[in-house]
């Protein structure tokens, strides 16, 4: 029995290897690849996609788990091997549902699409993508008709990115958060904020610097991160001593130091992953929403925060004396923190973001469920953005081309970003719970405190359970709007600060 | 029958795509990776090493083999798919002869010793290294006890980097060449040439620039290539059009810009290989003489002449004045060609180089026959020093422990140095009979037609026939010491110009 455990983790560390190495090819592709070499690149990221999925997908695996159902109900199900084969189980009950042939088509569309998608948004063409988009709905069609019926079809689509998470409890979040939002904005695109001295002239040698300087600040292990510029932030790396984020810096604006903020989130969970079963798809990430957590709690609660900047605001205007000189800390706050509805959901803001998101999802539905022709989206898309965020949608590259998620078939996935969202509020209000004087410790510049509490009471499960578990032993509560509302509500809702 | 060939080339093309992904986690790895990725890179590695040995040693190949037996009498030989079956036939008997404990073991003693060889160069620490040195050697006796009796063991080391190529061969070349740099290195070694001004300040930034001025100057395909700095600098990639060659600046020195010109051979053999073949296997470099004649030909026939610097030195003086105004180019010239007995392999010059690599094959084969005890190899090396270049090892940091191969196990491998930096001579003067102007298209700063030449004539034939057999194609002959000799005598046996 224990011999049967090891065969199957040393395969699961394999197939793990093979992931960790195609995460490290998508980095080098969208960071540091001479652009020539992409033509060879597809074929190697494929090979090793393949190779990954027969370990995974391999009869032996499923004679194995056979072989283990004893033990695994022996065992404590808190223990890394109880959770090791529970998340086993799960992953290999659903990739061998579906066939080598659908999987395969699914790959070669989403190739096949992306490069048609940066086309169609370049030129705005909404006619060129729709038979894309057309066929990568078929494709999941078929993925979906391969399981056992849900609730609806959308909940399957969904636990590929929300592990149990169910599409009427994401709406009822959604609808929380909506009601609550729309108001808001409205009150707050009202208000006159000045931030024109965020736009101008910040020299990239600096921005570099200072984005080390934040991550260094912020907190990791020595000679384990990397920050490269990329066109698109994204966080990746080949295991938890090899982090690689990766940031896009405008010479005009401080983007940069915000998004790597919040790509240090991402970065820093998978730094602090347990050593112990890191190796093993166990040890990995609970789900893109907890992802989200991370990294929208060191860009907002920490980044957007009022006491982080009493700390680090001296060093910014050091840094950049000629945009800053004369702005006083309060002016730069509320210019960081201005509600601003705009057509594109990458450069919202923190109220509007959720907005973008919601739509997504609720448009997503809507295909899935067959509510909408597909060639109807711009207008759906154009109707949505009136209504939530009072904008008018000039053209398709401004609209429902902006995002390439579903063009490479990602369907449900942007809905993690605003349960991440909604999450990291929690999570923020415990830690600050069990620290005490958290906004004091980030006042003083002292992150040490917040860094190990989210590795002991997050970072720790690892994907050893369901995210909203994970969430329930991390804040004692599972998802909840209200926080989330609260906290925007206090921020936002009061007097603009000076 | 083409089934079985298509069946073959899919299974081969994996394996090479795995060779090639190998490739590039080891560039990553002296280059870019944070060093804490060290700990999960060597399993990364070792997985797909293991997994390209099993796709290539399956008996599945076997089989294909035998069916394909048939169709390969009847093929041109000179045919793509005729040289693919000899070469996989080749390679297929020598993998399988070897078993995988025996290949697991050599891997292991190589990544362990690693390590260990720094340790003990740091401190100059022989007894450290001994037991090392110890476990390769038996390994490496197992090893040739796998195989078929050669005319002497030694000749199965080599074939491994050198195919086809005997010990007595190599013998006979290197007598010839001993024979008469050892009395052309005493000669030089009275003169006195003044290369003061090559130490001094090459600021990094300038440095970086111009090494790709270089590359791209000598020329290639737009968007294919990189240039990273790294602590022993090598050629690497992933494909074709994804060429990365690294360097070392040296803040005091122009050694980066000739091993850039070194590397640029490399990089360029790799970029011109066949694209109808360069996925797989016998699409590859012939050997890595081969791949040296091409690194020596760049280095020193185009970028240690005359007529180069006529061309480019102006520029050199423009980039760097502080350092070489008032340095005419005679003086130059005769500065980046002195001739120097020293050392270290890495740091010699055109003449001496030869002589390092020499005692090092003289001692290899005295390892392999037993002919010396491993205890006694410093004192050797001494001797060896003292007789061929009259310099004497201070210590052995200085001496046996300068270079990493051994061990890692790489024994059979230094004669490749000079067997191409032999052929490297060979080919420069095929290439300027058939191109007529040579020499004065290089002081022009023209390089296309030497490049295509390469292409047409070396490159071109990839892996497809034995390295002796490809220079026989390019240049008429197989290799001869002789052109090699004569291109010494006339550049350094002449009064030193000025």
């Amino acid at each position: 029995m224990p011999d049967a455990l090891e065969r199957l983790k040393t395969r699961l560390a394999e197939q793990h290897s093979l992931d960790e190495l195609i995460s490290l090819l998508a980095w080098d592709q969208r960071t540091i690849m001479p652009p020539a070499g992409g033509r060879q690149r597809a074929g190697h990221m494929a090979l090793l996609q393949r190779l990954s999925h027969e370990l995974f997908t391999d009869p032996e695996v499923g004679r194995l788990l056979d072989d283990l159902a004893p033990l695994e109900g022996s065992l404590d199900p808190d223990s890394d091997d109880a959770a090791l084969l529970r998340v086993t189980r799960r992953d290999y009950e659903k990739a061998v549902r579906v066939p080598a042939e659908l999987r395969a088509e699914m790959t070669r569309a989403a190739s096949e699409a992306a490069p048609v998608w940066v086309k169609a948004k370049a030129t705005s063409d909404f006619e060129l993508f729709l038979p894309l988009l057309e066929r990568n709905v078929e494709l999941r069609r078929r993925y979906i008709a391969c399981f056992e019926p849900q609730d609806e079809p959308y909940d399957i689509l969904l636990d590929d990115f929300e592990p149990e998470m169910k599409a009427a409890e994401v709406t009822r979040i959604f609808d929380e958060v909506k009601t609550e939002l729309v108001p808001l904005i409205a009150e707050q695109a009202g208000r006159e904020i000045d931030d024109s001295f965020l736009t101008g002239h910040f020299p990239l040698d600096r921005q570099v610097a200072l984005d080390w300087e934040v991550v260094d600040m912020f907190g990791h292990r020595p000679g384990a991160w990397r920050i490269d510029p990329t066109e698109h932030p994204f966080a990746s790396g080949a295991g938890i001593d090899d982090i690689r984020i990766t940031t896009h810096y405008h010479e005009d604006s401080l983007k940069s130091l915000f998004s790597t903020m919040h790509e240090y989130g991402h970065g820093l969970y998978q730094h602090q992953l347990p050593d112990r079963i890191a190796h093993l798809p166990v040890g990995t990430a609970a789900s893109l929403g907890m992802h989200e957590s991370q990294s929208r709690l060191w860009e907002n609660l920490v980044g957007r925060s009022l006491p982080f900047w009493h700390f680090f605001y001296p060093r910014l205007q050091e840094v950049f004396p000629e945009q800053l000189r004369g702005v006083e800390l309060e002016r730069f706050y509320a210019a960081i923190n201005r509600v601003q509805p705009s057509l594109i959901r990458i450069e919202a803001d923190e109220v509007t973001y959720g907005m973008h998101v919601i739509l997504r999802f609720e448009l997503e539905q809507d295909i899935v469920n067959g509510r909408v022709e597909l060639r109807d989206l711009p207008a759906r898309w154009a109707e949505k953005m009136h209504d939530y965020l009072g904008v008018e949608v000039p053209d398709d590259a401004n609209g429902v081309l902006q995002d390439m998620h579903w063009s490479i078939g990602l369907i449900g996935y942007f809905s993690t970003y605003l349960l991440g969202t909604v999450m990291s509020v929690q999570i923020w209000e415990k830690a600050a719970g069990d620290i005490g004087d958290l906004e004091q410790q980030v006042e003083r510049g002292e992150f040490a405190a917040l860094r190990e509490w989210l590795g002991d009471h997050v970072h720790t499960h690892a994907r050893k359970f369901a995210p909203q578990e994970t969430l329930r032993r991390a804040t004692g509560a599972t998802i909840d709007a209200k926080p989330y509302i609260a906290y925007l509500k206090k921020k936002y809702g009061a007097p603009v600060p000076a």
